[in-house]
């Protein structure tokens, strides 16, 4: 072999290395604008394809009412696990759960004063209360803001009639959620405390900013030893009426008729998609939603918008071919509203099974326009998790918050899983929740895409990066 | 007099000192708190006052249709200037503005084909559009997407026929103003453009997202020397099916009748009212939204929300005692939506007065959920206005970006004033944007309230630290 002159083979070696620095340069430009493009792909896919407010049409139009326990449950959870399978995803299952199961009765209210005259109000029952006789009852009623006020005027002003819980959310607070926990208190356990003072029967204020005539139901819980007492939500504009009546006629009489019936449990099931995990298969990371829904609502926004938020998850990363390190679980929860079973079950299995649970998120707070994530971490995880705010930039999706995740996942915690929130807009929410006007058309399909986006670019992330 | 032991009297001193220290520093504390203890009354004011929306639903029912130079105009402006007074407004008139008048006909379109049969199409003229004659127009389509494929047609394929210009919305860009921007030009210039090439008419897809039955209208503009020919919009359902009908028979005839009419200009009015600077009345801060709306919309999105947010300022600053120390303005303007005689007007007087304006925003990207706002400033300005982010966040208000205001405070920009665009969640807004759809319905309280409070609050502040 013929020897080079000497400055031509050090040309050669300088090229040489200026070739092997670019390269090493452009796969480490390549590396750090995949994710970018990876996440853009994700929201391409998103915002042009109408599978996921399909699915959720579905939901609401013909397993409307599907609260746990009931034909319509059955029939989601067949939909649900067919959608998974059209998904893509690697396997899908049913996990038994048990639930209670509850049905709603003949209804009716009205209201008669010697001043006023005499009107229908628009009520629906409590989940999980109790009936009146086929009857009803006839009672004067007491209106009380809270349990102090129920405590002063005790059993001599309450026994024998019906209490009337009527505390409005408070409007000046922000988060409408921060609002309904300030009010919620009056139906969960507010048909209990006046028990204990001799009530009859509970009528709540309905748990809404909104001044309409929907009332919301929600499920109430009796604490052991009190005596069950029927209890129903009215309407915002009922209960303004009521009290406005109260006002001038504190002897005004109810007549509440409500035969809806507990019967003995019954089995149901989480209907569970994965796409399996490519480095670490046997960690899992869970995005999930609730496939119940309240038996007078279509269950749009609560909770049908995050079960098909969830089932996109494994769509979208199907169809783009994102192989995750862990292996990602759509899981459509059954019973959140009731007894939570639903989540209780699905991660006593998991410690049962010995699973490593990475990290949880759950859509249950309605599918508006998504504004971010809370995230159930101390302030240094936090920070950590912030770091990947800049990647949701091009999206306007800034909030990077503490918080919980949702009552699905909490029992995950005990896992070690990171609990995560999705957070859309919450103005509207409380519109919806729990009435019939939780309907399909409440939803806008942008808003519910974008939603679908985020969440599955954020489980891309978390995974991508251990974080 | 008796002389003090020294340790007493330099006790004396010091604690005069700690005393006079301790009060400066109350008192430094007490101004830095003050302007988020404001922003927090406004906030509390607008969250729980219902006038702005009150004010919308009259705006939206007995003013509906509101479009420049129409008797249900001339409605809207009394009730907006009745609306300023009881606002509180130190002075409200009414300012002569030149306005089109233009009035829609019958309208009726339907396609027939020798494969498919006949359907009505879902029609509306867009505005300033000239009509057909009263037997209406037959004629051969021919579907385009943009002006480069028109020219490629040419005269030889598009003489003598309609031309259906058919690109949609593309769904991949986040912001739907973007969306819009992108197609929008077909509604404007299209019906200029296919005249030149000897077409007879134009039918343009709707400008939205939505895929449904609603026709949306807007303004349309022939170019100087151009024959012009009636145009109309068709709801995107209709779009897809005239696509799709073409794809297998060619030769479809539509028949368009469209008897809509322009007619000599005409007189109206901006709605003007004020509070008071305090130090400098002379200074002006413009906040507006348009009073007109779409002769077939209650235009409660575009733009009854803007001005009665903009009403909302004047009500919040009078019943909180804010003083600003600029003369605040809410403007109404007429005619935004045809030839934006309104902001032209205003600015000109404004000129002509040599008045000097400081800053102007304008609320007209509707009233959903606040994001934040919108500055037309350089990179410098802008950083100074984001240090005003950290007042907002309390309110999870966080987008101070860079951008436009809109069109009716555009022409105060010669005149030096910031200008300022109210950025409210933009998924929704064009399924409502010009058409039947934009009701009232459409506005969720909240979301309008948290509006006003944020406009309320943004003025308040570029005032007071004169940023």
């Amino acid at each position: 072999m013929q020897s080079m002159p000497r400055s031509m083979s050090n040309t050669r070696e300088v090229q040489k290395i200026i070739t092997v620095f670019l390269l090493v340069l452009v796969s480490h430009l390549l590396k750090a604008q995949e994710p970018a493009k990876i996440i853009s792909s994700v929201f391409d896919e998103a915002l042009t394809d109408r599978t996921a407010y399909n699915n959720l049409e579905y939901l609401c139009k013909h397993t409307k009412g599907r609260i746990a326990g009931s034909p319509a449950a059955e029939k989601a959870i067949e939909y649900a696990r067919q959608a998974l399978i059209n998904a893509g995803a690697d396997t899908v299952w049913l996990q038994k759960v048990p639930v209670p199961h509850w049905v709603r009765g003949n209804e009716k209210c009205s209201v008669k004063s010697s001043i006023h005259g005499k009107k229908d109000l628009s009520i629906t029952a409590l989940g999980l209360s109790v009936g009146t006789t086929e009857e009803g009852i006839t009672a004067k009623i007491i209106e009380v803001h809270d349990f102090e006020e129920l405590k002063t005027l005790g059993l001599k002003s309450i026994q024998g009639k019906i209490v009337f819980f009527n505390r409005p959310f408070d409007n000046k607070l922000i988060n409408s959620f921060s609002a309904y926990g300030g009010a919620v208190n009056q139906r969960t356990m507010g048909p209990s405390e006046a028990s204990k003072y001799g009530a009859i029967a509970v009528i709540v204020r309905s748990m809404t900013q909104s001044l309409d005539k929907f009332p919301h139901t929600g499920v109430t819980r009796y604490a052991d030893g009190v005596n069950k007492i029927p209890a129903v939500a009215v309407s915002t504009l009922d209960a303004e009426l009521l009290s406005q009546w109260l006002k001038t006629d504190s002897s005004l009489t109810i007549h509440l008729l409500s035969t809806c019936k507990n019967y003995p449990d019954a089995w149901s099931y989480n209907v569970i998609g994965e796409v399996y995990g490519s480095l670490k298969p046997h960690e899992y990371i869970t995005v999930g939603g609730h496939l119940d829904a309240w038996d007078i609502a279509e269950g749009a926004v609560d909770d049908g918008g995050g079960c098909v938020q969830a089932i996109e998850t494994i769509r979208i990363y199907k169809k783009l071919g994102i192989k995750p390190k862990r292996t990602v679980r759509a899981v459509l929860f059954m019973n959140e509203e009731m007894t939570a079973t639903g989540g209780k079950t699905y991660a006593e299995e998991a410690k049962n099974k010995g699973e490593v649970h990475y990290a949880a998120l759950e859509s249950d707070r309605g599918v508006m326009s998504p504004r971010g994530f809370s995230f159930d971490a101390d302030s240094t995880k936090l920070e950590k998790l912030r770091s990947l705010t800049s990647w949701f930039e091009p999206y306007n999706i800034r909030d990077f918050d503490k918080g919980g995740g949702g009552s699905d996942i909490a029992p995950l915690k005990a896992l070690g899983a990171l609990q995560i929130g999705y957070i859309p807009d919450s103005q509207r929410y409380f519109w919806y929740h729990h009435s019939a006007n939780d309907t399909f058309e409440q939803v806008n399909i942008r808003e519910l895409q974008m939603g679908s986006a985020a969440i599955a670019s954020l489980i891309y992330l978390l995974d991508l990066f251990d974080l």
